[in-house]
């Protein structure tokens, strides 16, 4: 169990601290991304030597974030977490994150690992309780540090579409975008870009779209074949799984993608009709409500069955 | 040219007035539904009569803000058009447009047919200027109002994406979020919900999607063949265009829209390095620095050797 601490009492425990190592979590987002590496500008304006470190590479799509800086090497004193809700995520940093003094986060399933703990499940992104801490820290937000806060709440909110989003949400976007951070230029690169790649990985997805339960389940399945056949790298994955829960009338939405081994994983997204959780937990994995996932290691027809099995089993009335 | 007036000077026109006919533009979108619905009904808590009129119907998508509603029938004192920036955008209602006795609009094309024109092209949505004149007038603001608003304001900024979004923008969202507004629902159905056809219609446009200039430019095609095939209707047609330029390193988006007779009509996109209103001008059409659009009516062959032309001739570099 972590001590709860307050953005004042992480605020004094970062002002104490120096050699500050910030742990991001693996297939790093742009909220771990934002958060880590805005706290890390805060900091070195603070006089401090601190460091954001990853278990896998940046992808480039945030360079824009990355670029330019430089960070000192040196022996850890304090390591703080940002945005990780289990040592688990962290991969190879695992161990650093067992030590962790801090970890500022937002997600409600904190399995509570660090020593303190700031968390406030209620923030749609990580980067809003980064800047809070960053006011209380008193650095003045400078356009750097407000470009990864910008990118952090964008990302995680979906540009301010998913339920998560809060008023203060919008204030704090406000007062980013008055600090100078170039949001249309950061939603353009976040949202509205697309490699050729994966237009063609979409397009051959969609269409091999399944309809089940009289179009209340919605499967869409991405081989290793699709991948090869497109050229699509791992970047090009990232928000394929929201898109058969998109279609009219679906209550769940199942993305099947194939693994090394001609196994899948599955991801669930679900309305408020569904609980995707509970369809997860059917087939041993977890999530939240609207959001879940789990293996299924099963060839892809098995695969696919076992999937319809835990949505019939879990889902009231799909078939009616 | 109309009387430019302020936001107190606008509230005091409508505070003095009655038998109010407000006016959304053809083809409604959600920001012309949202202003004239929210003002409706403000004007009604004033104790006015007062009636939003559209030569279209409303899209069922919008059911939501329209529900319920009951507005008089009278013959009308004193008409304000709604996001109208030309009596053209009337249809049949140009005529009252005519007469109208105020505009309240954002766009900075307005062309001042109305005899007061309250105008602020800063705001990304006329629910902005809206929202202004509302709280001028003192009405408080409830869940239907503030939901009016906020699909009005996410409309019209691609849900504070675009360029358009201010600092103003989301702050004003917040407060509508406070009113209650369903930011959630708003959103899902604005923006994440897409029929079986329109889905199939995107594989299919974007399985023909073609390259040009080393990738500089893409073209998609929608025949009245696929829309027949996918049984998409004009609803499903909506947000099609950015499409090509979505995709990365795509200066020039263009997207061919056949018509009845077999010829084309051609909507242009691009970023900051192409002016998409100099392709359209060369083909004898108009628009934005970002989107344009014009008629080429030519048969398929023909009318994409004519887009590429103009892209050739407008574009420096693009063979570069």
């Amino acid at each position: 169990m972590s001590r709860r601490v307050t953005v004042e009492e992480a605020a004094a425990l970062l002002r104490e601290a120096d050699d500050i190592l910030l742990l991001l979590h693996q297939y790093p987002d742009g909220d771990t991304i934002g958060s880590g590496y805005a706290l890390a500008m805060a900091l070195t304006a603070l006089g401090k030597r601190v460091r954001p470190v990853c278990s896998d590479p940046i992808p480039h799509k945030y360079d824009f974030l990355t670029e330019g800086t430089e960070f000192p090497v040196f022996t850890p004193a304090f390591i703080c977490a940002m945005d990780v809700a289990d040592t688990k995520l962290l991969g190879k940093l695992a161990e650093q994150g067992a030590a962790a003094n801090l970890c500022i986060d937002h997600h409600a399933t904190n399995v509570e690992y660090a020593e303190n703990l700031l968390l406030d499940a209620s923030c749609g992104a990580a980067a809003m309780v980064v800047y809070r801490v960053i006011r209380a820290l008193g650095v003045p937000l400078d356009r750097r540090m407000a470009e990864c806060l910008y990118t952090g709440l964008a990302t995680d909110t979906g540009c301010f579409k998913y339920p998560n989003t809060t008023p203060e949400a919008h204030r704090i976007a406000a007062e980013l975008m008055e600090e100078g951070a170039r949001y249309a230029m950061i939603n353009e690169s976040m949202f509205d870009r697309k490699t050729r790649a994966r237009m063609d990985l979409e397009r051959l997805a969609l269409a091999g779209m399944q309809y089940h339960f009289n179009g209340r389940c919605a499967v869409m399945v991405i081989t290793n074949r699709m991948v090869e056949e497109t050229g699509a790298a791992e970047d090009d994955m990232e928000g394929l799984a929201p898109l058969p829960r998109q279609i009219e009338g679906v209550w769940v939405g199942v993305t099947l993608r194939e693994k090394a081994d001609g196994t899948f994983k599955a991801s669930i997204r679900t309305g408020d009709k569904v609980n995707a959780a509970d369809i997860a937990a059917y087939l041993g994995g977890g999530g939240h409500r609207g959001a879940a996932g789990c293996a299924v290691n099963r060839p892809l027809n098995e695969a696919v069955a076992r999937v319809l099995e835990a949505v019939a089993a879990r889902v009231d009335n799909i078939n009616a």
